[in-house]
């Protein structure tokens, strides 16, 4: 009888071993050979769901982003306000822990290779219009509820607030110490103040 | 009589080598062999300057941070006011031009590469170092002349406005039409209005 195979679980099992891979020994390494190495799989199985390296590195960003979505949504609950859920959506994407700071180093390696592979490209570019589309509804809300300025532009301000956390995760890579999780979190939670936003929770 | 050479101007024409390369077909091709073909030089002329490929590309790092730092400094004039200093020194590192955009990708392309590589992050390092305590010292200067409010901390600010200018340019580097130039002077006009900068020199 032939081995019946559930895909969303075999797609599950390729996404730990690509996550496992790339965590532990970076983005050179998420290749069909060794993600099959990790997933004690054949090349062939691999091939199977990826047809080249790009789908591959395409696949690793979604996986990302997926963990850095999930996240978000965890902590927010329908009973909070629309700019405690703009500060949920912004801090998770900071550097704050072990595993968040792997995400973003992975993150920016990705963003590095984006340059010359345009599918992958095509997966940030609407992971960050995502991102912005979220934020602008949460701030256009607060806005009707007379939360923020009227003057305030909900897309603009959501692209400046994607910006600033993108920008801090660099710096804090290169400076893990001088902008640990404590200053990262103030430098978020003062730009967010000047909104009208509380820092605690 | 052996030929006399300046060391100087060969590091010139190396540097001018490694941009045409890098600018024209990416980091990538910035390799001892693609650098010494575009110089007109040998393999071996080439390994005299830098042993590695890990040195050259700190090299190639250090020509674009050296780009954008000349301009930087080109656009301010000692009757400057330091709010004045600060947005020159901002303004500068957005893909405002073609020019910029190439150097915008390139600085992103090297900072996925320093991920791996110790010695091209610590170029990176001092360079973020460096344009956060220029940013620092005009806006503590800003403070003493009162423009700025006591309670702002030159330093959490300005790397939140470096953070901001790197964040955007990586949301301009996916969507060059929707974060066009003029977007992006806006968006850090709105911010550097909100600690009293002017927007137009």
């Amino acid at each position: 009888m032939p081995k019946v195979v559930d895909p969303e679980q075999r797609r599950g099992e390729l996404a730990e071993a690509v996550w496992r891979v790339a965590s532990r020994d970076g983005l050179a390494a998420v290749t069909m050979r060794g993600v099959a190495g990790e997933a004690g799989w054949s090349t062939g199985s691999v091939a199977h769901y990826f047809s080249d390296k790009e789908e591959l590195l395409v696949f690793a960003f979604e996986l990302i982003a997926d963990r850095v979505r999930r996240r978000m949504e965890g902590h927010v609950s329908p009973a909070d306000q629309p700019l405690e859920r703009v500060r949920a959506q912004l801090i998770e994407a900071l550097p704050l822990d072990e595993e968040r700071r792997t995400e973003v180093r992975l993150w920016f390696g990705l963003l590095g290779l984006a340059l010359t592979r345009p599918a992958l490209a095509a997966a940030q570019r609407a992971a960050y219009r995502a991102w912005r589309d979220v934020l602008a509804g949460a701030l256009t809300e607060a806005r009707e509820q007379g939360r923020l300025a009227e003057s305030l532009d909900p897309h603009a301000e959501a692209a400046a607030l994607v910006a600033l956390v993108d920008g801090l995760a660099v710096q804090a890579f290169f400076e893990p110490r001088a902008m640990g999780p404590k200053r990262l979190s103030e430098l978020l939670d003062g730009r967010l103040r000047g909104l009208g936003v509380p820092s605690e929770r």
